[in-house]
């Protein structure tokens, strides 16, 4: 089969690779039909993550249809379509059993795409399959769950449910790209009064304010903490959500937030941040940071099959799997190109 | 009367000074029985607390007998004895109607010996007197009270609802000072495995034990982290409280959390601390900071009724009121003089 592979820092290479196989009794084999690029595949590149080794077949997203299970698979038989989670977990140690599927102690985690293959390939071994995949429901548009694979569940968890977004807050999402986006989309499902979106990117701005933003905030145009204390009486923010991940942007959230708010970082960050405790101890504040656990992919499948939320919006372009190389240019000059999220598609089998 | 005043940095004295007197309908006027030192009279003594004017009668803790009420007061009335708490709030405004006192938006929060006159005098006025004053029970004990008007809802509060204290949960909490012994009594409330005390004063660590802690790490005999993570089987802890207030001890707390686990600042800091977000991003934990709101005080004031805890028990000196400048000198070098709450009494009127 082919495979999009890690060849250390900068290198990677769409190949042939051979097809994966059930390795333990509760692995699942899922045929790839569609894909998507993170983020964090970027950093990788850029040599963010040491602990992947080359080799390695990236990707982390996708949905697919069940090629081979294992003996011990419970919920799945081959030609089942599933949606795949970028965590996968056993369910049952002691981190899982207290929804902490994000710190599975069984060889759990972030594993696909990171420590073991992953799915920007034709094909993936998924482990702790009946965990780690989600049924698709008959007639459901396979587009828009490729973006619950991740940044949709971590926009929900870790900014939106972290953050405790509630009814008449006001809340600032920093960083308007995919997981901001998803942060947007979700937190609507607590109906904050207002949504401030700030980034520098004027077109990113503009269709956050179609996902459903009242305001943006243009860090080019100026001061951008004097800018959200000035549209909240001085107050600041209930909730700031860092989704950019350096310093900057922690620090801003640190500026906005009013007495009693909280700051849930999505942001993946590669360097200690400031934390003002000389003036935040006594301001009541909290502050949240974590890998997303896909605890909530159920629930977002229901609110995306009865059409509450479309994440299939958040993707910008669309190529072949085959064409996955093209598309990491494409994604890594997401602001040249407008891009959100691009969607790789396998050929009908 | 007499009050004890701060005279600016590092200056205080025991003065003649008038009576206070109703200026609000909402006040009350009390006659102080037994006050308090507080770790923080010392932070302002020091400069750390520039708001704060020379002239300023010190002191936020204290029992006493009402002597004058205001037109609006409902709830007291001259001869009641009362606990009072150190924030003093409206009840009613934005903040206050969230349960944040502690940022009452009508010239609450912590006003007294900060920004009006406090307790460490014979006569106080206590603004929003319905709010800020308690009824003490027929026949209670005032001395263990007086440990309710600050150090044990700041620990209960700040330390171990903030940190979210559930039984099996493995505690550390670093600073075996009144604030973090006051977090060691109402953290057995909620029954954690274990309790680990951390300090530099064996004299403290040794009274932490008969409080009920099930290990003390003593910081001076090596690397306390390390000891800490080979208590938990190298997991870390579920709850890190903060009780001292410098970046070394808040470095501590990072350094020892378990995935999942939740950090609590309790600490008054002066200076920026470090935050490790390159490896706490991805480990699913939180930090709470903040202000007591001393929403807990009846909570508290029934648990030390029925015996459930004995404050009293952190009171190692008591002098007369008049004494207080020397109580001063002994509270300064606690260490030396074994102290943690010194116990100042007025004479019986």
């Amino acid at each position: 089969m082919k495979a999009l592979v890690y060849n250390g820092v900068g290198q990677k290479e769409w190949v042939e690779k051979p097809k994966p196989t059930i390795q333990s009794a509760t692995d699942v084999i899922v045929r790839v039909t569609a894909t998507t690029i993170c983020g964090t595949d970027l950093h990788i590149l850029k040599g963010d993550v040491p602990t992947i080794a080359p080799g390695t077949t990236l990707g982390h997203e996708g949905v697919g249809v069940v090629e081979e299970v294992g003996a011990g698979i419970r919920g799945f038989k081959p030609g089942d379509r599933v949606l795949i989670a970028c965590i996968t977990a056993c369910g049952s140690c002691r981190n899982c059993r207290k929804g902490m599927h994000s710190h599975c102690l069984d060889g759990g985690g972030w594993q696909l795409g990171h420590l073991i293959d992953g799915t920007q390939a034709e094909y993936v071994r998924i482990p702790h399959g009946d965990f780690s995949l989600h049924r698709i429901p008959e007639g459901m548009d396979e587009e828009a769950l490729v973006m619950l694979s991740d940044i949709l569940p971590t926009g929900f968890e870790i900014g939106v449910l972290a953050g405790k977004v509630s009814p008449g807050d006001t809340v600032a999402i920093v960083g308007a790209g995919p997981v901001g986006m998803a942060a947007l989309l979700t937190a609507g499902f607590y109906s904050p009064a207002k949504i401030i979106m700030v980034d520098m990117d004027k077109k990113r701005l503009s269709l956050a304010r179609q996902f459903g933003a009242t305001d943006a905030v243009d860090v080019s145009e100026g001061n951008a903490a004097e800018a959200i204390m000035a549209m909240t009486d001085g107050v600041g923010v209930d909730v700031a959500m860092e989704a950019v991940g350096i310093p900057k942007t922690f620090e801003l959230c640190q500026d906005i937030i009013a007495p009693g708010g909280r700051i849930a970082n999505i942001g993946v960050h590669g360097t200690k941040v400031d934390l003002a405790l000389e003036r935040l101890w006594i301001q009541n504040i909290s502050i949240s940071m974590g890998l997303v656990n896909t605890d909530t992919m159920q629930q977002l499948m229901r609110s995306v099959e009865t059409g509450q939320i479309d994440p299939s919006a958040l993707i910008t372009h669309r190529f072949d799997l085959d064409e996955i190389v093209e598309a990491y240019e494409v994604f890594g000059n997401a602001a040249e190109e407008g891009a959100l999220k691009v969607l790789l598609k396998a050929p009908a089998a």
